[in-house]
């Protein structure tokens, strides 16, 4: 165990943003995209450790396991890091009723912004 | 244009990073996680501007619309933040060869992790 620890850990950047990286939380079987949320190493290693998504609470400073208290937790089924080693991607199962936003949404990114398709629709 | 400048900054939430917020980049096509970058007010109003996904350096404290070189641009499809508004989501076709790494690969997502799964799979 403390093997994958210590291997994990040294394969990940925690210096680059103040101890944190930013963990994306993606649905494996429809590919979308849940959350974003932030894990320091502590964070990371119990995730790593328990199979559930575990953040770094930025506002309270402590450790929260997603879905602990809603059921909602989400199981890790792979992991990875990026070309820089500085963010975390999750493929989950989502436990309970599958709402993982606190508003009742499945995915947290339920607001459209605007883009301006004219100049890329020219090149279509 | 103007008025979407102001009405999609005011829907982002700018102060809690220093200024910065993540921004992901799904491949709409398939769902798969290409990258993760960040944006400041400015590169958020030039992606939305051009249509193409522009980030901001903080290495070299710049904006670079990712691609420009290469010729393998990001053309946003659609955008969305999350319920705090401090994270972006593209949805993207990717332009060129279609290697968003600088490492030659599709996706910035390669280095897998280990997790445990022994606590998770009592639960199947």
């Amino acid at each position: 165990m403390l093997c994958r620890k210590v291997r994990n850990q040294m394969q990940i950047d925690f210096d680059k943003m103040d101890g944190l990286v930013a963990a994306i939380v993606q649905e494996d079987s429809t590919g979308e995209v849940l959350m974003v949320g932030f894990m320091n190493a502590e964070a990371w290693a119990a995730t790593a450790d328990s199979g559930y998504v575990t953040f770094y609470s930025r506002t309270r400073k402590k450790l929260w396991m997603k879905g602990e208290t809603s059921g909602n937790r989400l199981r890790v089924l792979s992991a990875a890091t990026d070309c820089d080693r500085d963010t975390l991607l999750f493929r989950v199962y989502v436990e309970g009723d599958g709402l993982v936003c606190h508003n009742g949404t499945k995915s947290c990114f339920t607001e459209p912004l605007s883009i301006n398709h004219s100049r890329t629709e020219a090149l279509k």
